[in-house]
């Protein structure tokens, strides 16, 4: 039996870690794959300052952190249940693991762009996190597929330093918000409504996109492309217990907790998702914070073992 | 003109300046001390494993940070005032400095102890962060003198762990508290209400503390004390633009604005202070964050030059 039960390995979890080691909690990291922060999302080798300096302090705890043999599993988690006031964890490799408390960083993925092209330039041009990478197309044309909020919001910050940006709106019902419009009086962006990707092409890197509207098929000469259809939170193992939101990230309050006492929740699986290195590792600990001082008010679960 | 200036060189404002510096902003991080993120609160070479992490990971920003030379002033900040949708932060040594947007993040100072013997043995087993040093007590005799909402959750926290604790209450009248009333059933936690504190004395560090109710002296044998009066936010130069709390803590929403538009705030200063140096880093981020919106939705401001 466990204090705490931290899920994921990224930049959130690993700054959960380090704060309940500080305190000197019974606790077990369990991973699939350490420091992945955002991983996914990051064009390789072209990180911005920020990024670079977040994954580096990622790096730094992941060494406090597995310095500790005991406290981390490098497993997966199948399930996860609470009765008698204890948290279930079951895993693929080592069974079930008990614990007062649980804290969820199992982040997001990108929906990915599925045509031709897509997979193999995918880190050479082609990327799913705008924020992340806007400052590197500076001067540069781009495309940008998808009319998600987190689209649009990418490309009134793109439009700051690339030269031309491509909006490729596949549907276009999205494209009557305010930002949306905003968007079209930008002189550098220009919105392609109706259009879909065909394929992306280029030698070492993304060259150009074909996109089709009506059977007609256009090129547009670019240097990277954006994909954005949302994010999927990595939520599965949660939805038994906390609420969720309709596209499926955990709810949480100020504290980082969820619908279900003792249940903590950080970083990119939740609604206060920040798609930043930094604010996860902030969240991490704050999740860390919550569930140490729920650990500390629930002293009579350390000691009840479950009848499993 | 700036696009932004963050002021504080704690861990929230390094935070801040390692995101606006990756968003390419026109920044200028103003601070009087860099890194010295909560070391008022640290009790020398006895950190925990959290606050290790954290201070490694913000000496990895403000590496960064100073490598941008033109960046960073360092000079004291006496006046900050807001006119034309352009905010004026006024030095001692550097003139005034304009900008789009203004990042406070200068921390909180704990109120001092004043009796023989504080000031002798601060870091030598006298300290003002419970929290921080809770892990490294166990065992050990303790005294903690005040009854804020901070001691009082301090004192919990080192029922864990220490052998023992003197809760020294002056003043009484917050010991009626659900939490105060908790505290009173725990084995370890000794109330003693009405006592002051007359003196703290040991050779190299503390040995004990001597208190007085009604005329009469004890001796307590202790291995530490620590003293809660309560923080003091430095909020000073905000406190005409930004609404604050009745102890001056400045008011932020979760996005870490003030109720002034532009004027975003992090870290120990704010009513979200966490006295931990990782949440800090991940609120100068949001704040960053927010700024960074702030300034997209107001290029004009960028232009304009006030008649100063």
């Amino acid at each position: 039996m466990h204090d705490l039960i931290i899920i994921g390995g990224g930049a959130a979890g690993l700054s959960a870690a380090v704060y309940a080691l500080g305190r000197e909690l019974d606790v077990v990291a369990i991973y699939e794959e350490f420091g992945k922060a955002g991983t996914q999302q990051q064009i390789k080798g072209q990180a911005g300052e920020e990024y670079l300096a977040g994954a580096e302090a990622v790096q730094l705890f992941e060494r406090r952190v597995v310095a500790h043999a005991d406290v981390t599993l490098h497993d997966r988690v199948v399930a996860l249940t609470k009765s008698g006031g204890v948290f279930q964890v079951q895993t693929q490799h080592h069974g079930t693991q008990n614990a007062t408390a649980v804290i969820l960083a199992t982040g997001a993925s990108p929906l990915q762009l599925n045509v031709p092209g897509a997979k193999s330039l995918l880190n050479h041009g082609i990327g799913y996190s705008i924020t992340t990478h806007a400052q590197l197309v500076a001067g540069k044309t781009v495309a940008v597929i998808g009319t998600t909020r987190r689209a649009l919001r990418g490309v009134v910050e793109l439009a700051r330093t690339a030269a031309q940006i491509y909006l490729i709106a596949p549907d276009a019902t999205g494209m009557t918000t305010p930002l949306a419009r905003s968007l079209r009086r930008l002189p550098n962006v220009s919105v392609l409504a109706g259009y879909t990707v065909k394929e992306i092409a280029g030698t070492h890197s993304v060259e150009h996109v074909v996109v089709v509207r009506d059977g007609e098929e256009s090129t547009l000469r670019v240097d990277a492309v954006f994909a954005d259809f949302g994010l999927l939170p990595n939520s599965g193992i949660a939805r038994q217990l906390a609420r969720v939101d309709a596209d499926g990230f955990i709810l949480i309050d100020d504290k980082n907790a969820t619908t279900t006492p003792g249940l903590f929740a950080a970083g990119d699986v939740t609604t206060a998702f920040g798609e930043n290195i930094l604010i996860a590792i902030g969240d991490g600990a704050r999740a860390a914070v919550s569930a140490y001082e729920y650990i500390l008010a629930h002293p009579s679960a350390q000691d009840a073992e479950p009848s499993d």
